[in-house]
């Protein structure tokens, strides 16, 4: 499977979910282009498109929290990556969290009676 | 945090990781709207809405593959959900494999010498 041969959405971009290879912890979901995903191929180092920016991100590039690349998934629509990684530094989340997912909604499920 | 308060794409959707609370095991993902995840979080079952259907879809309805949700995280840009679940049935994928990543992509790294 080529980067090439994935399907991306009318922006050109795939969602990526980060995972940490050693405890399965989801770090992050951020997103790539073909370019990107080349680029963390053959880096073994996470690169991303930032959307914001409109821009290559490298993780970790300035804060040196570098996600190491261990496998790289896609799933069976072809349009979504699941990227195993080892995290470097203290996390993956600019907040200083170690992962981006911290913040927990409340169910609303009425108890059975 | 309500559903309403988190940050929904120009379609109106927001990808959701679905993770096995057990396991760690990341099985798919998929998108929701405000509705179906007001649904999620009411009835305590992976709710979402199917982009080429066009409609509600709640997972395992037909198959018996049901996602009893045991926690739901929203992250620090409030444009991602993660979404850790009992994986009823059999697995998530509808090849009938339990993961939808089940597909590895090579790595192109060069070895440093």
């Amino acid at each position: 499977m080529e980067p090439s041969e994935l399907k991306y959405d009318d922006k050109g971009l795939i969602p990526a979910i980060v995972q940490e290879a050693d405890t399965g912890e989801v770090m992050m979901l951020a997103y790539m282009n073909s370019d990107s995903l080349r680029m963390t191929l053959e880096t073994g180092y996470t690169h991303f498109w930032s959307r914001s920016r409109q821009e290559f991100w490298k993780k970790g590039a300035t804060s040196g929290e570098l996600q190491e690349v261990r496998e790289v998934f896609y799933d069976c629509d072809r349009d979504t990556l699941l990227i195993k990684v080892i995290q470097h530094g203290g996390g993956a989340c600019h907040t200083g969290e170690r992962t981006c997912f911290f913040s927990r909604m409340e169910l609303t499920k009425k108890e059975d009676n």
